[in-house]
């Protein structure tokens, strides 16, 4: 698979205004000074798991010297994100000879079994998170200039020389986030799992705020319009930081394509730069972040700026992506609409859902601004696109859409369907119900379709189900060990990679931060759950 | 073979006003900016002899794009020591991981042939010259913090993303030195083989006239006394430089065993320390290095100050290292005197002739300083060791001296009882005639026994013999591509290395930089060779 866009001679058009808007709402992060809890031991059990072993407490470190080949994994207790730093001093005679030794980052521990030498997956191995390095002068107090995402740290002394060993000090990590979890109240249920879905989701939604909404801070370490409008969420009922929410709107509105499309993806390092990259469906989802953070902010002046943007997003897919039925045209395997990772998901049906969600989205705003004529307008082209689905898509011998000349049935598509609307909540319910039946071979991989899967349920009134799937998907995750939630989880195959090897996954993955948000809006506040918050 | 010396609980005596002198006389670095002549690639022909070709000119490499796999090879043209910078600039889309690179400098090309991961030697790996680096923002000016001894640097690009190459700029290398080249006046002889081993010579020693006098720039970059001795001499023939020579003498003064023994090496970095290494050969040259330097330099108070040290040298090895028959205890396989490295050469009596060759600098020394008692003991002392060492060694049916209770013969023991002066002139000549016919299979195997052994036939008035020898050694390693002159060069095994692989050799080692020394002291000023410097 070789999912990702590039395009010779990008042209981009800027709004310098809206980017120095962004520039001045950096965050200044906050540092804290993690220490290791203990020193631990990685092996793996006959089911090629990753187990970890306490191997020595952190008292024991002083006593410890580490020649040719020795390693030492310590064991930070939490997912981390920062900046290490350690002291190494030679003991026995004078260093003859530098010490070189190889860091390894670990977010979790099956990492540590992996070797880099035989990663060949399509993303970068730069993600890899090792490093070798060679000390000249002993003792030597090293600050690990780079950023990392782990819970695990690897040091291997690959040599000293015969004459000196090395013993460890002072190994921390300066722990960066924009936000702090004492500004949160725990959630407090009575179902411990829920609790601890809950403290994981706010650990992995810290863990990516960073200079804006990070969609991994392992891997890719940047910001996603799909990933920021679920954060966005997740936010509001959290950490409630609106001007990162702003800082990242007014980013992705103020460097677009030449032709006014919004990017899946913005860089924000050394400068302000859009991704050649256009999803269909994320450039959508620029209208529901909007419409998001203002009900959420009331901050009008935002809305008013970015409004137009928003619509445009519309527009454009309007105008340049429906054939004459109104329907989506199927790009096929081209990258061009992201819905969810997994092998051979047709996505025409779903991106003709998504078009429709947003725009329910879009005329929210549209009545927030007094704008009725673009309330009418989006109104008509929504049933119009309703219909066009029903029509194109609708199999009623069995009960589901499909998508694709190949008529195919996805949970994706049916997912999507369910929340642009398309048919009233009953049928809704019953269409969910019947996927679950079926169980659709083209499942859903990543938290992120499990996210748009539970608001589905919830909407179908199913609340009781989406929180027995919830527990079974994110609170299994959790049974296998998940500190922060990982990007990817595949219930039904635990190692599945969509970059072709698992040592580049992300384990601390915004996209699937998204149970804090369900819990506390759809749970917490609702009377039939009284019961569950005491 | 494990030729290193390790004490537990050293204990050493310092002298902090000497190592204050030393300190004081540490030297200002010059600064040269030196970049890449050409770009090249490495190939092993027929004989798994490196080959080297230009692939490119300079002027092609801002065309160039390097990606996953691409790798290319500057060439600096000589060898240089120094700190290496460039810049790397992404071309494609924006950057979207960064940029894992893998950096390797090599003295000589076969260094580059030869993967670190084979490395089975017996010298720690950590002095192989290779870096991984990764590069998070980009572009990236990258300041290598370490100081690394090459002519080629060979970068490869482990990986960008298939959304982006590297292009690569300003690639240079801050060359530093203690010395200028310019200072010193080129040989201008008719041979041009003698001019360019006069000019690889003085790069060598400039090399490695660093804070100190270092004997490797690539590996060990420490004070060794042995080597200190011949670059003091090579020095005193060109940069003249005696405040080097004078500090590295006070270090070595300044702190010493415990029991007054000096240490064989010393370290600089981070603080003074005698390493807990004692030859006895090394130890007693402190003796004819502070005479030479005297000599040289008729800083009286300095050899007042250290004279006491010297012959305490020479008094403990005539206290504690002989037997009763005056004859120097064997002590085999242990590290205990140096000579030369080769497998299986027994030290015993070249160390019996290293304390004789010594008492005649302490004799020059004492008479310098009208220390009467002394100049008297110490003749009567050679006396007594050189009748010993015929009595002992020599084997009058076979011509040679023996050495070791196998009676072992070797090429540095005959040389070392010629420079012992064992035997009058005319017997030392018949001596090393005949060693040259028997050629005995215990062979020279460093530049550093070639010299003595050089010198040992200049001292027999075999001046036209010695130049055809090292022309033959010295100028055969020019032939074979030294740049600088090498570690090791055993012209019957040129991939020899005591070290258990030759990637941990070091090709630009100051203990084989002599012929500059030999050829400005012996030839030049000599009438006998005036026809071969016009």
């Amino acid at each position: 698979m070789t999912a990702f866009s590039k395009i010779e001679n990008f042209q981009v058009r800027t709004n310098q205004a809206f980017l120095d808007k962004a520039a001045a709402l950096e965050p200044v992060l906050n540092k804290r000074v993690i220490r290791p809890g203990r020193m631990v031991r990685v092996e793996e059990n006959f089911y090629h798991e990753a187990v970890v072993e306490e191997d020595a407490p952190m008292s024991e470190l002083p006593g410890m010297r580490l020649g040719k080949g020795d390693k030492v994994i310590f064991d930070f207790g939490d997912h981390q994100v920062g900046y290490v730093s350690f002291v190494a001093v030679p003991m026995g005679s004078h260093y003859d000879a530098p010490a070189y030794l190889r860091l390894k980052f670990a977010e979790v521990p099956s990492e540590l079994l992996e070797d880099a030498k035989d990663y060949d997956g399509w993303l970068s191995k730069s993600w890899i998170q090792e490093e070798t390095l060679h000390l000249d002068i002993l003792p030597a107090s090293v600050n690990m200039p780079r950023r990392y995402a782990f819970r695990y740290m690897q040091v291997e002394v690959l040599d000293t020389s015969p004459k000196y060993t090395l013993q460890f000090r002072n190994i921390c990590c300066d722990y960066v986030s924009a936000v702090e979890m004492n500004t949160v109240e725990p959630l407090h249920s009575r179902d411990d799992l829920l609790n601890r879905m809950d403290r994981v989701s706010l650990k992995t939604l810290m863990d990516c705020m960073q200079s804006v909404f990070e969609d991994g801070v392992k891997r890719d370490r940047r910001l996603w319009l799909g990933d920021l409008r679920l954060q966005a969420r997740a936010n509001y009922e959290t950490f409630r930081d609106f001007n990162m929410v702003k800082r990242c709107l007014y980013l992705f509105a103020g460097m677009t394509f030449a032709d006014g499309r919004i990017g899946a993806c913005f860089f924000h390092e050394p400068d302000f730069r859009v991704d050649d990259t256009y999803l269909m469906d994320y450039a959508l989802f620029f209208a529901p972040a909007l419409c998001d953070y203002y009900e959420q902010s009331k901050d009008r002046e935002t809305l008013e700026e970015l409004y137009p943007q928003a619509m445009e997003q519309i527009d454009i897919c309007w105008d340049t992506m429906l054939d004459e039925r109104h329907v989506v045209v199927d790009k096929g395997e081209e990258f061009w609409c992201f819905l969810d990772w997994g092998e051979g998901l047709n996505k025409q049906a779903g991106a003709q859902a998504v078009l429709i969600y947003t725009m329910r989205y879009a005329i929210r705003m549209a009545q927030s601004l007094c704008d009725q004529k673009r309330v009418r307008q989006m109104e008509e082209r929504m049933q119009i696109l309703k219909a066009a689905a029903i029509e194109q898509f609708w199999d009623e011998k069995q009960k589901m859409f499909v998508s694709g000349e190949m008529r195919q049935i996805s949970w994706a598509t049916q997912v999507w369907m369910i929340l642009a609307r398309v048919f009233d909540k009953e049928k809704s319910r019953e269409l969910i119900l019947h996927t679950m039946q079926v169980n659709p071979r083209i499942r859903m991989v990543t938290p992120y379709m499990y996210h748009h899967y539970m608001d589905a349920l919830i909407r179908c009134g199913e609340e009781e189900l989406a929180l027995e799937e919830m527990k079974r998907y994110w609170g299994e995750m959790i049974l296998d060990g998940a500190d922060t939630f990982w990007e990817l989880y595949n219930p039904y195959n635990k190692h599945e990679s969509p970059y072709g090897s698992s040592m580049v996954n992300s384990y601390c993955h915004a996209w699937s931060c998204t149970p804090t948000y369900l819990l506390r809006k759809f749970y917490k506040k609702n009377e039939k759950f009284r019961e569950l918050f005491e």
